[in-house]
């Protein structure tokens, strides 16, 4: 636990560092990771077939053994990934606001590293690359715990990661791994080194996380999605949009969980609804059997309300909803606009589907996670949510006293950026 | 308990209605509270009587009587600040990002108001003006609790605002009054109504509130402020900063708590500071006799340490600073951007006075008070670090299973905005 304080304070005294590296240095770095990565396949690929092997042995399901697996194809999609970051804007020392406040003293806000942010990932090896990689663009440093299936490749990952990137000018220290359960609770307990903890995972663990940490922490525990549909909805829209939202990948955060249905289409398109979704082998819970709003499935179940008005619909994604992605099916621009100004979730959808709700879609290349918080980042979270920022106020032999006393004015213009 | 918890989640709902509304409304309210602040002025005078009155009984001091008053000039000075806030930009439904996702999927993110703040402050009865008004502003609700001494004051100003602002357009149930402990103690428990947290006072008072909620909490405990004083300083410009930044208002967060002079100045600049200050009244402690670096004086106190290098000084801030507001006096402008990026504050300033990092001396019109948190809003927050965004996705029946398969492809064009 000691080791762990005193490796938490090294990387802390490396994120002063990476805050000051240019873009010019964290391209290099990344591109080193890259060609790191591809050099050191066989060696990845041997210990992911361990893990596989280890897994399979312990009775690991399929899909999960797909999402552990790490071959060419994967290992092709995070050197794409880290060339298509490469490319992408320094999010660090940007101006975000310049004002004079009198001659000869210029006040700016500056985007700056959040300093060092703790990681706490699923099963698939890929995602350490990705988060890696993202803290050291936005010029943070980073603890990473990965799932436990998956430490033999998440050891070869990090090792070739760390060389790659502390032989190109990034600090020692800057990124760590942590390999047991034991090390993530004593993380929790280093508020004076670690800035940020991202958990990724089930909501008891989310939840889990929260309770035991006074460090900030951005994610989110649930996603218990909605899809309401007006009495204004288009029919062909609503069929497709909704059966996407359900069935096209039932285990994720912004899979629908709940249908609203407008009472006026009680015998016309209800009764479609739930045929197209029984077919795709969804189970419907009605009204009548539904005890707990707030669940989420996270399979081939629905929950099905019909509802009096929009105003109705709204009330009951606010109260039962997580705040994470709701969408309406109208065809009306007011009714829409109503609903997603009221309804008080991160991402709000107009005749689409809730799965959309996801950083690679949203264009942000990778991400961190979603939040449903909505302090600092909210909905899925990017390089932009991975920077903090500073003020820079330049002077000249400026006192306070000469504007208490009235002898001096604060001019405060605003200056184009 | 019950009762407060009633009244959070009405307060809730009167959020989401504040959340819709337009700037026009919110004008016009807070032209409404500026004239009845106006039309009930002897009635507050009166309350305010008998506040002073009560607290000089029972033994409050002078400076304190002062910030508790409440007469003509703090009631024009509360006035001309709704009137700047009412001529600001609506930070509410401002798109901060616009990407065309595909033919037909656009996606916009829009900023938006946090939801239901609570906010503890002082004994200044204006502060209670100043943050109802930039809630409403910013369409957020409120819980206020003021300090204990202006308790009849807060009352009938809080009426007032409550009574012209609902008659204005504003929902009822957007502005609470809290006027004891067990409803703040109450109140830290209610995360499913309060989304944010704002304490100011004491170091004691906000560590408390910090360690006895999970609702997210936005200020700062302690300011540990410094002044760096370079080898090429200079001289004239040193010692008016300095005097000015610890001696221009002794009990603030943001007077300088520590100096550190470069050690080559020893025998010449050191001398005159020390003399300066002790002219002021200022007790000096120096290294020999210092055992806490983190101690916040808030008194005519300093300490001084000298440094044998720059990096010395900012491994020192960091280390033992809080991460508020720390300066450098020096001529050397790459000098003074080295420490300006390194040293991990929220202002970070060059060549002049700590005592300017403040919302009304940025420029922000009123502040809800100084955050050091990295994440959300950093330094002096006004209007800006009261809102949050949500994402809104406008489709027209598109769904995710086009883009998995392959069939469609993103395009992410990025929109000027």
């Amino acid at each position: 636990m000691s080791d762990l304080k005193t490796t938490a304070q090294m990387s802390k005294n490396a994120s002063f560092m990476t805050a000051l590296l240019d873009d010019k240095t964290k391209t290099k770095a990344l591109e080193a990771v890259a060609e790191a990565l591809l050099n050191n396949k066989e060696k990845i690929f041997e210990a992911n077939k361990q893990d596989l092997d280890r897994s399979e042995a312990e009775g690991l399901e399929g899909p999960l053994l797909k999402r552990l697996r790490f071959d060419d194809h994967k290992l092709n999609d995070v050197v794409d990934g880290i060339r298509s970051l490469m490319n992408l804007e320094d999010p660090v020392g940007k101006i975000k606001l310049h004002t004079t406040l009198d001659d000869g003293l210029e006040l700016y806000r500056v985007s700056c590293p959040i300093g060092v942010i703790g990681v706490i990932f699923e099963s698939r090896p890929d995602a350490l690359v990705q988060i890696a990689t993202l803290c050291l663009k936005s010029g943070n440093a980073v603890f990473l715990k990965g799932g436990r299936e998956a430490a033999m490749t998440n050891r070869v990952l990090f090792e070739t990661i760390r060389d790659a990137s502390v032989s190109n000018g990034l600090p020692e220290g800057w990124i760590n791994l942590l390999e047991s359960r034991e090390e993530v609770n004593a993380m929790l307990s280093l508020s004076d080194y670690i800035d940020l903890i991202i958990p990724r995972g089930s909501n008891a663990f989310v939840q889990y996380i929260m309770q035991n940490t006074t460090i900030p922490v951005m994610g989110h525990a649930d996603g218990v999605c909605h899809t309401y549909i007006d009495r204004y909805a288009d029919e062909a829209k609503a069929l497709k949009v909704v059966v996407d939202a359900k069935t096209q990948y039932v285990s994720v955060c912004n899979a629908t969980e709940t249908i609203l249905i407008d009472k006026t289409l009680e015998t016309t398109l209800m009764p479609k609804i739930i045929a197209a979704l029984e077919d795709k082998g969804v189970k419907i819970h009605l009204e009548s059997e539904i005890t707990d709003w707030h669940h989420e499935y996270l399979d081939y179940e629905v929950s099905i309300k019909l509802t009096s008005s929009i105003d109705e619909a709204i009330d009951h994604i606010n109260k039962y909803g997580s705040g994470h992605t709701d969408a309406i099916i109208t065809e009306k621009t007011d009714r829409a606009e109503y609903f997603m100004n009221k309804v008080d979730s991160g991402s709000v959808l107009l005749n689409c589907s809730t799965r959309f709700a996801d950083g690679f879609r949203y264009g942000f290349g990778a991400e961190v996670g979603i939040s449903t918080s909505k302090l600092h980042a909210r909905g899925p979270v990017g390089l932009e949510g991975l920077v903090s920022y500073k003020y820079k106020l330049y002077g000249d032999g400026h006192i306070v006293a000469d504007y208490a006393s009235g002898d001096k004015k604060f001019k405060h213009i605003r200056r184009d950026i």
